[in-house]
């Protein structure tokens, strides 16, 4: 299924949070850490000001942090996705 | 009958949740997931941003997931449909 | 009387709704579900963005659908209108 | 006394309600709807937007409906006077 | 000491609230209404839209009406003013 | 050390309050007002709006009179500071 | 790892808190003040203004004084940051 985001929206998918420590130690239950990491999977084609789209920052594929409580969590073929505005992505991590 | 949003306003008519799993088990009650996705069936002519219409970016007959909690429920000829702003409107899916 | 709505306001007048359902049942109370058409009594000239009128997209006559809360309930001679933006119109029913 | 009123301010003084309805009724107490019809009694030189007054929708002596808890209650020369917006009058009625 | 405001501030001192009525009664207490109306003491030169400076629309020695609850209560020297924003003066009275 | 305030943001010092009245009284604990008095000791380059910086109306130096809860206290080599925006400052006082 | 923040969003690292006094007394818990200090480790590209990018007015490297509650805390690789907007940088210490 293909997902076209509008505007200067991001769908978004999380990014297993890493079930072992760096010591190796196996986390579990509250213990693991909120993941805020996640993968762009689609981009809008970016906000319109003053009848001119403003190009977007992201890409597919990079991985980015995200402001936590940004965003709407939808379903869809059974995959869950966040689509947020690209302004409530904080960083691109490499 | 014949509905006519103004502005960037868009009318949307909520897809059925399929009650049927992917393994088949059929879902009863609040099991059922809410469903966020919904049929465009009328738009308006887009905003006016400093006297010119802003073309709108969705068309009759897309497939949107939208915010679960934008617009406002109206009831016509015994139908429910949605009324909402294209800014509530997060992406289409195809 | 007439009334005169300023700016980009819009006076309406609720439509009575309809007391019998489509299998002629009757309805009383609660169970009349609340009218959210009117009909446009008074349209203002518009309201001023940088010096210049913008033109109203409804016209006396037009059947609307509104937002329920939206507007001021006034009363003119006896008669029940309500006074709103005319952003606060979601749609022409026609 | 002589009230000049700031901006795209205006004046209004509250026109006493009809204490008899149509039918020749007296009433009194809270039977008696508030009045929402004022008298304008002096109106301000306009907003300045960008460098420019913009001229005023209503002179002295219109009769107004206004939002009901708009604006300031003011007591001059031991008369009430409402100082409002503009923007708080909803409808010239003539 | 000389307080220059910023901006399209304006510095304003109450006037005494008559304490006789006209019929001549000496009021005390909280029968005293409030006092709305003061004296212009000092004006700010204007605020900066867009690099020009806004003229001001009260001049030093204006007998004024304001908003209550705008501004804040400063004490210079030991007398109390009050530090407001031009927009927060409703009216000049005459 | 040196603070170098960002954009539109001043760094003042609140000046210690008067202990005795001007009748010579020695005040103590709440019988001492809050001073709302301060002098500036750093100011930020100026707003940056639309591309310019638009120039500060204070400076290093003045006593101004600021809003109470404006600003954020820091303390820099036990040194305590206000930075507030210049906005929040109402008067220069001289 | 290499963060890349977003527009006009500044990556810091909180400074380690002195936990000696001047007068080298050693504090323990809350008697340790909240640091407000860190260090800048990354910058954005600046906000974007119709169509134009703003230069940025911090650097990687410079030690800042930020509001207490501003932006988001990320956790990188085991190493605690916070990703705030520019605007919450209150001034650079140098």
């Amino acid at each position: 299924m293909n997902i076209k985001p509008l505007g200067d929206r991001v769908v978004i998918q999380k990014l297993e949070a890493e079930t072992t420590t760096k010591s190796g130690i196996l986390l579990t239950g509250t213990a693991k850490e909120q993941p805020q990491e996640a993968k762009v999977v689609a981009i809008g084609p970016g906000a319109m000001v003053e009848g001119k789209r403003v190009p977007m920052d992201v890409e597919v594929g990079n991985k980015v942090l995200y402001s936590k409580y940004a965003g709407t969590d939808v379903k869809v073929d059974g995959e869950e996705y966040i689509i947020l505005k690209q302004d409530d992505i904080l960083a691109i991590v490499e």
